[in-house]
């Protein structure tokens, strides 16, 4: 077992956001719209639906972003307010100001101010955008401008 | 205005994962190892502590696994029960049951049984994890197992 667990290899992480049924073809849109994410694929149901559900035109896509992806997805039991607690997402940009310009114009809203060291990893200007789903988005100047230290 | 934001680029796509200060080097070491994450550089503090602040070991820390970073930070006001709402992360492998094994050898439970098709955007092998900071993973056999639809 020990063997076997030292080789277990991870392809890759993704971030599932899912959304209140049925709004995650509006929000693989904003997503595209705000972010410029990109879309991979979607599903139209996994696992199969009974004949009692009612379908959403989708069940979840998959995005990609900076060379990651993440999935947005239809799921009944989505809260529709999400609190601020647990993670959030962080996007990495040269241009903090224009990147909230455009989630904003794609019905995105500023949370609070622009400021200089206010993310957790991060030291250079840090913006805040909540999405119309209730995610927020860090949106930050690059964390190689961190300067990491000893613990 | 609408040039400059066609222009935005992002560079990186982080989720960021607050555990209750001051476990983020607890939570560091548990994601080292239970899914071979390799930390990438940490920060003590930003933005800068008042005196009166009694400072955490670390405050973040940026793990990279799969080929995407996540950061782990301390933060005073995350819950000490982070209830399973809003996004949770998937990570893909091939081994599903020693990637399951490994976790839970460092500490995490497993949350329901591994099935078919039982994730969001997966038709493959599926079994959830529940870290001992409170979040919930998805280990998945790989996405292009799926079969996207046109919606």
């Amino acid at each position: 077992m020990a063997q076997q667990q030292a080789q277990v290899k991870f392809t890759a992480v993704k971030p599932q956001l899912m959304v209140k049924t049925p709004k995650a073809v509006d929000a693989v849109n904003f997503y595209k719209s705000a972010f410029g994410a990109v879309e991979a694929g979607r599903s139209a149901c996994c696992p199969p639906p009974t004949a009692e559900q009612n379908l959403p035109n989708i069940l979840c896509a998959q995005l990609e972003l900076a060379g990651c992806s993440f999935v947005v997805y239809n799921d009944d039991s989505a809260p529709q307010k999400i609190e601020g607690i647990g993670n959030q997402l962080c996007l990495e940009t040269d241009d903090v100001e224009a990147a909230i310009s455009k989630a904003v114009s794609a019905g995105a809203v500023v949370e609070g101010e622009v400021t200089e060291g206010g993310g957790a990893c991060c030291r250079g200007r840090v913006g805040k955008v909540k999405d119309p789903y209730g995610y927020v988005w860090l949106i930050c100047s690059p964390s190689n401008k961190c300067a990491p230290v000893e613990a």
